[in-house]
């Protein structure tokens, strides 16, 4: 039988993972703290609960592997619990910071059960009604190689990730955290950069089209969101964003000085290329347990490798 | 009958404009000064030459609006020979940079009889065979309105405008020029940036999904197309950099201090849903000719406002 899920936290993420799971054919449950959630997810036909020590206590009793699905600053006082009630289950997370989680699940002692994983799914709406079964169709999710982690739980998580119908990414979770801030986090700021430069442009607006279009459209997400996942992401997000100011200053001399900015966009257009024709290649032969096979993930997943199915154990072969 | 049009330069643009030009039943001719781009229009069934002095002399003898659709750096000399052969011809250009043209049709003494334009419509591709009838379909396209200009020479070129099939925005060329550095070179710039900044990062491009391939896209445009936009409009793209960069500054010193991007994040939403419902208004009211009629225009298109169809002139009214 396969591994029963608890999701704890049934907003747009864990919402769905909670539906995914269950057409997977799982036995699922849920906790949400609200009673608007809850009741949500009760009229919808899925076993919900606000009371947590009852989720829990029934997450131990089944040995569910454990789905963090709250927003960061709700976890300390939720691993307290889990500590408490279900220290045995394994445990992972859907949230986009992964070292800041980490850290948390570490200080609360449960890193043993943990691997961390963020799925690369939409977040324009939220809330139980947003969310569905198949947003994770196709999607990355990244899973964490960091050193600690245990390759029973780690093919445990990766179970729930493929029944998601997503491909999972292994990764480190400081990569992930670097990656995400080059990759989202900055787009993020310089999109609302460009916004409000182009604002107090007289004209501007009434010109605009296809570049200025695409390079603002992140500006329209809530402003809530992007301030979480920036300030999150601080440590990660400050160096890559000196990075992108530092070759926009280079750009700026160039261009007053000798009336060029040839570094930049060659420099720019090669990436994007590159990007382009970055290659997705089927892991297949990494064995889980085996000597070095977190660093061999990692480095494949850094190579653009995705995890379509699961993985071999020593016990498999 | 409707002023027939030469067209310099047989490129994309320019090649589209002699298509629908003809296609709305001008009479029309072309010159470009290799014979690769002559014989492709030819082969079209299009009037071409490769023989400027033939072109211009025709251009004077039917009185026909001249279109400059050369780079610029062709066009001091152009303008000689059309100075020498056709100086009472009306005129207008199609190219990107407003003041810069302006300054060089004004040291050839042709001011009087010029009246710039800038279409503004794709350019991934360029050379005759890209172009086609409909490029201008429903594109907006600049017209200026800077302080010399002729109200009968104003109402030919609009009229080749519409026969285009776009929509004519008035504007000074020292604000359009500030406008395409806010809409068009700074995204090109920061597209580059964002991508040079993530191709250093390990596994971003193994997680880029959304947000970095929208912020990215114009930084597949050519090289060389960047280039001569950005660097032919260096003095207004240079303080537009500027106010982005700092922006970015003040965001990330918000960010190390007070862990918070809340003030650009904020704004920048603002203004991109700002953007999101600038009105389109059409321009009818506004006698070409009459006191003031210049500044009306240019502040309507600052507004927002369009012109789709010819404007009274007071021997019409």
């Amino acid at each position: 039988m396969k591994t029963p899920v608890c999701v704890l936290g049934l907003g747009l993420i864990g919402g769905s993972v909670l539906r995914a799971a269950a057409a997977a054919g799982r036995v699922t449950f849920g906790y949400n703290r609200s009673a608007d959630g809850m009741n949500a997810a009760l009229a919808d036909g899925f076993d919900a609960t606000a009371d947590l020590e009852s989720a829990l206590t029934r997450a131990a009793q089944l040995s569910a592997l454990i789905v963090l699905a709250v927003p960061v600053p709700a976890l300390p006082a939720l691993l307290e619990q889990i500590r408490r009630l279900a220290p045995d289950c394994p445990l992972t997370d859907v949230t986009s910071v992964k070292a800041a989680v980490l850290d948390d699940v570490t200080a609360a002692g449960l890193a043993e059960k943990f691997v961390g994983g963020h799925p690369m799914a939409g977040t324009a709406h939220s809330g139980w009604p947003a969310g569905h079964a198949g947003l994770f169709e196709g999607a990355p999710w990244v899973i964490s190689v960091d050193d600690h982690v245990d390759p029973t739980v780690f093919a445990t998580v990766l179970d729930l990730i493929l029944d998601c119908g997503s491909v999972a990414v292994p990764a480190r979770s400081e990569e992930h955290d670097a990656a995400a801030a080059a990759i989202s986090h900055l787009p993020h700021l310089l999109a609302e950069a460009l916004a409000v430069t182009a604002a107090d442009v007289p004209l501007a607006f009434a010109l605009a089209a296809g570049s200025f279009r695409d390079g603002t459209r992140v500006a329209g997400t809530a402003p809530d969101l992007v301030r979480a996942m920036c300030e999150g992401n601080a440590p990660q997000l400050l160096p890559t964003l000196d990075r992108a100011m530092a070759l926009l200053a280079e750009a700026r001399e160039s261009l007053a000085t000798e009336s060029s900015v040839a570094d930049l966009v060659n420099t720019g257009h090669a990436a994007r290329t590159r990007y382009e024709s970055f290659p997705r290649n089927e892991i297949v032969t990494v064995v889980l347990g085996e000597d070095d096979w977190r660093r061999a993930l990692a480095a494949a997943g850094r190579a653009g490798g995705v995890i379509r199915s699961a993985l071999p154990t020593p016990d498999s072969r």
